[in-house]
């Protein structure tokens, strides 16, 4: 492993001086030594992990852009709060603390315990006339976002991951991804949830037409979050660049996630040392972003689904790449002998 | 999902009845479905999880096709039953029980719990003068696997996966996939623990005379098995199919366990339905000899370390196909809109 600081250099022999082949844990490798730069320790370790789902309602889902009908959105919201999602399996599973935000959701939920109130609006306008929010909503997303991971941060947590639930919200993604790194918007749209070729022609003429409304508008990243994000996306990135300026180990899940870390990565540049890719999505788009953004995911399960899941599925393999390189043997400690050469 | 049985399409209607888009939770469907398949129930388990590691010495080892000496296939047994190794690592971290046995080391161990003394002989032959193994051998290996399983059976265990040691062994697997599937030894023979591009040659140079030395001998399973295997290669082979006939699920981990699995596969074709690839290795061979198989492998980390890592590390994914299956909400029972179309 190559390194330009002391506790790099000392990280790398840490991790090169155990019993395997120099290399042999390939991506264990590397995110220990990630795992570790961050934490600048050479006894690294995950404290209290959290996953924060956001949500939110999308003014284009009415538009045909989505195979489910927009009042999913806060039907998988009720069932995240009753446990019966995958997120919640799977965040069961490793013993990660789940927290649910109401970003924008067009349903007036009852007060709960269960889902933090950080709704800016009844979901976004339909950026098919106007921008999807305000000046005004898009800070206060940032705001909040940053505020509830300070609040995390407080816990003692030091490695958080961020999911979504939001139909429509692939639209949003393709089109900040197309507008961020000028790409075709062909490129950047997949099918979503399921759409098929018929409906998914349908969804790239929609979103051409977007970007040709908003054509003149600039490219920097809050504008872009602006004027297609979604109230959970913007939100998402706040927290994501509040984890990054806490020193926190960022989990970034798919398509959506991706989007958002985007926009933060164009703001703040340095969070990529503390964001870890979770896994290369099955939906179109996601690996030519994580080509853009030179970053490499830690899965490739073909999941479609958000809601943080990869964040959670991925969370194992970090604690693995903690555990060898806390608990292996080194060459030396085991008497075995090292490569001759 | 596709099935042709009745309990297959029972199956498949509670993946897809989950509350999520259809085929979003990818490769953990498959997961899913294959567990669910084998165990033949809407209600599987993973039960008290084993994985073997099988070590054993290899006559080629001294002749240049290793980056690393001999001894240290000995120095890394002691290394496992002291703990200090990666695949006791990740064993401890996922509660997986770690046997280990000496499937015939060039070393005389003390007597201890900690490994299952099955030794067949002080190491292997170098096939570049005669057969690896006498067909007494061979057949000493295939027994000893087997019975070893028959007892982890015993226990209630329902998943097992199998891992190697042995200094020299990628050579062997090279050669029985190159004579198995009729491929030039050049696509089969990697780096192993870490050749340089000349050691490389010179391991292609031993491995093509070998081949040549022995090219009248039939290609059937057992014979190339007895010619270029290791005892540890063989043993696991034996429990691998033994495995298969005891209807547990068989973990599958790098390059020197594929080989392994495409000998037992030659012999016994209905252990797929049992078998889960855990991971493709950066070793050279794998990817072509997980094509070959026509299976897909649930992780790529760029491991190249064998001894199981790579099934104890996708043990998890595994836990949270069976977690999603059993756990996740319907879209009846969560009261979530399906699909419009």
């Amino acid at each position: 492993m190559k390194t330009d600081t002391l506790i790099g250099q000392e990280i790398s022999e840490k991790i090169n001086n155990k019993t395997k082949p120099l290399g042999a844990l390939g991506m264990l490798e590397k995110l220990a030594f990630q795992i570790a730069s961050v934490q600048n320790t050479l006894f690294p370790k995950l404290v209290s992990p959290h996953i924060i789902v956001f949500a939110g309602s999308h003014g284009i889902a009415a538009k045909g852009v989505s195979a489910y009908p927009s009042e999913v959105t806060p039907q998988m919201v009720l069932n995240f709060m009753n446990g019966g999602a995958a997120i919640n399996v799977f965040t069961r599973q490793h013993d990660i603390q789940l927290l649910l935000v109401d970003a924008g959701v067009d349903y007036d939920f009852e007060k709960s315990e269960k889902l933090i109130d950080a709704k800016i609006n009844h979901g976004t306008s339909n950026f098919l006339e106007q921008p999807a929010m305000t000046s005004e909503e898009c800070s206060q997303c940032f705001e909040r976002g940053a505020e509830l991971v300070r609040q995390v941060k407080a816990t003692g947590c030091n490695v958080i991951g961020f999911g979504e639930m939001g139909i429509g919200n692939t639209s949003s993604a393709a089109l900040i991804m197309s507008k961020l790194l000028a790409l075709p918007i062909e490129d950047c749209v997949g099918r979503g949830t399921g759409l098929d070729d018929q409906q998914l022609l349908q969804k790239i003429a929609i979103l051409s037409e977007a970007l040709k409304i908003h054509q003149n508008v600039s490219s920097d990243p809050v504008t872009v979050m602006q004027t297609f994000g979604g109230f959970e996306i913007a939100m998402m990135c706040g927290a994501m660049m509040e984890a990054a300026r806490q020193n926190m180990l960022i989990l970034v899940d798919g398509f959506i996630a991706s989007a958002s870390y985007l926009c933060a990565f164009q703001m703040f540049p340095s969070i990529k040392s503390n964001a870890i890719f979770c896994h290369q999505s099955d939906e179109k788009g996601h690996r030519l972003l994580l080509n853009a953004l030179e970053v490499e995911p830690v899965l490739k399960l073909d999941l479609r689904l958000g809601e943080g899941t990869g964040c959670a599925l991925a969370y194992p393999i970090l604690t693995s790449a903690v555990a060898f390189f806390n608990e292996m043997a080194s060459f030396e400690s085991a008497g075995v002998s090292n490569k001759s050469s």
